[in-house]
């Protein structure tokens, strides 16, 4: 089969067939030294050049302040749940979570281990299709910070501006959201994304963190896990997923080429919009969630009568579209969207769609 | 520049040239699914399939029993020198370590944070270039586990042999020798290994752990460093480093090739000993750790004249002999000779080693 099958999973997901390329043509012999990027050893020259190139794109791309810290650390988002109490407690005893979603439940699960959670507010009660009203919310002084997930990407559900906290600092999970739309970095304390929607192959996760917040991490934490220490060393207490950095690197590249996040974002929103019109227009598909919090990345979507859901997928498998299935814990379908995907992607989505219903009626 | 380079590099250290096209001539199409690897969610029976692959071929080569855990973990060996105590503790409150070298010091500084350490030797006094007569380690029962360092990368010592400890648990950090020679797993309790001189890209590392030492983690430990979690979900509590594993189960297919670790052990013997030779014969290079704990993944060497360095290391690079450059802790030279060394790039280093002293004497 041939890359003209669209790839609409969740993650690891698509990525730009441009930078595949460039990664497959230097894969042997990065830039004429004979050697892979994964043969080259972390201290040298050649790889210090692969991540400060890195860092400085994504420093670019999203406006980074210099009073804030960029580290690529290795493994995914899940660690960080437990590493940001462990480094933003700083002796304060609970910090505040908005719950809307699977993701947001796991950061609350893994974070109570260190302190106590407030939970701002809930979708629960919606069966998480909306975001109750910032006026609603139980904000806490005393936090030590205030985390959310910028995008659900089980559930489908997407922060549409960034939360009002007062000034408590905002912990944003941005795995399934970085790169897709301008953000002010100022407005954050810490911003995390693992690599495996918008960045590259995964395994690796960008920390953004204000300087001033950080200080003694609890006194169990690894060393490895002190953000301080990983700051000061750039990443490199010991030998960091060098490939994924490099291949990040490729993204950021890309990323610009396209015109930046400002493009991306009217890219995505014309792409998701695409979708999710065609879903409301229609008697066949239907997307509950509340529109003023649609996700731009995951579309999630269900058939009326889900007794056809194994037969759209099955059909649109063999039609060159792939990994739409919902996920395990979700059912029905999520297409996502991520900046890899064309719009072109989304209309033969949308076209096949038309046509599956057509036919079933 | 082609790859007739020689890449000395200790880490990411050279990958065999065979398993770099299989992966560079798949890498926009795994298989004819039309994807990159890279691009494949974990969750999906492609996935599973390149995984159960990769852990069956270690289990071959390794011969490893059924009651031990395979684990495919984010990151890299440092990481498991938190880990491992806050695993196998188990209620105890000391562990045993033997100090060979920069990297049992680095495992005993970042688990004295969860226990007392107990030095069962060192090899301080020698200045690394020994290890103690068994008779005199300094084993207690009490122990929870005892680590060593199968082999320093930096300080070129190895263990020509498993220590013996009695009945406390052994745990072995095999990053710099694993797959280099065959190994009797059943005397172990532990045995870990990063990926990026064995096994393939950095990011992750391999845990193999007997089932019975596995219980409760110490009460701060975040899930994701649950070994009995992890081997519960077979390493995907979360999304793991795909990429790295998918190359692993590549190198596991090309040791086989070779004729397994007794072939390859046989090689490595080969090709140290061509080096050692040549470094013993002569009065212009020395090595000066006992012979019978030489490394044969690390050979640490250094010029009588040490004012020669720099030149050597400079017209090493111009004939295409990379990465020679000793670590920054240690000074001098080091050259390593993983599995995908070719014996025939260790001539070509003896070649240029002598010639290099015919020219300057």
């Amino acid at each position: 089969m041939s890359r003209s099958i669209l790839n609409f999973g969740a993650g690891p997901a698509m990525l730009p067939e441009a930078i595949m390329l460039q990664a497959q043509s230097e894969l042997l012999d990065w830039q004429a030294t004979g050697k892979s990027v994964m043969e080259i050893g972390h201290r040298t020259d050649d790889f210090k050049s692969i991540a400060e190139h890195a860092e400085q794109s994504l420093r670019d791309i999203l406006n980074i302040p210099d009073d804030y810290h960029v580290l690529f650390l290795a493994a995914g988002a899940t660690q960080q749940f437990s590493v940001i109490p462990m480094n933003l407690l700083q002796g304060k005893t609970s910090a505040d979570y908005l719950h809307t979603g699977i993701w947001s439940a796991k950061a609350m699960q893994l974070a109570k281990r260190y302190c106590d959670i407030n939970v701002v507010c809930s979708s629960e009660q919606s069966n998480f299709t909306t975001i109750s009203d910032a006026n609603d919310w139980q904000l806490a002084a005393k936090a030590a910070y205030v985390h959310y997930t910028d995008n659900e990407t089980i559930g489908g559900l997407e922060f549409h501006s960034v939360p009002e906290v007062g000034t408590v600092p905002l912990v944003s999970d941005m795995t399934s959201s970085i790169l897709s739309k301008p953000i002010d970095v100022s407005r954050f304390g810490l911003i995390f994304a693992a690599a495996q929607k918008n960045i590259g192959p995964a395994g690796m996760t960008v920390v953004i963190v204000h300087k001033e917040l950080l200080g003694d991490v609890l006194p169990f934490t690894p060393d490895l896990f002190d953000y301080r220490l990983q700051a000061k060393e750039k990443s490199m207490m010991n030998t960091p997923p060098t490939f994924n950095w490099y291949m990040a690197g490729l993204m950021f590249d890309w990323v610009k080429q396209q015109g930046g996040v400002t493009e991306l974002e009217k890219l995505n929103q014309r792409k998701s919009s695409l979708l999710y019109d065609f879903i409301d227009a229609s008697s066949f598909y239907k997307n509950n969630i509340d529109a003023a919090c649609r996700s731009r990345m995951n579309v999630v979507f269900s058939l009326i009568d889900e007794n056809l859901t194994d037969d759209f997928l099955k059909l649109a498998e063999s039609n060159g579209l792939h990994a739409l299935k919902g996920h395990r814990l979700a059912g029905g379908m999520r297409a996502s969207l991520y900046n890899a995907m064309p719009e072109s992607g989304v209309e033969q989505l949308v076209d096949f769609m038309r046509e599956f219903e057509r036919t079933q009626c």
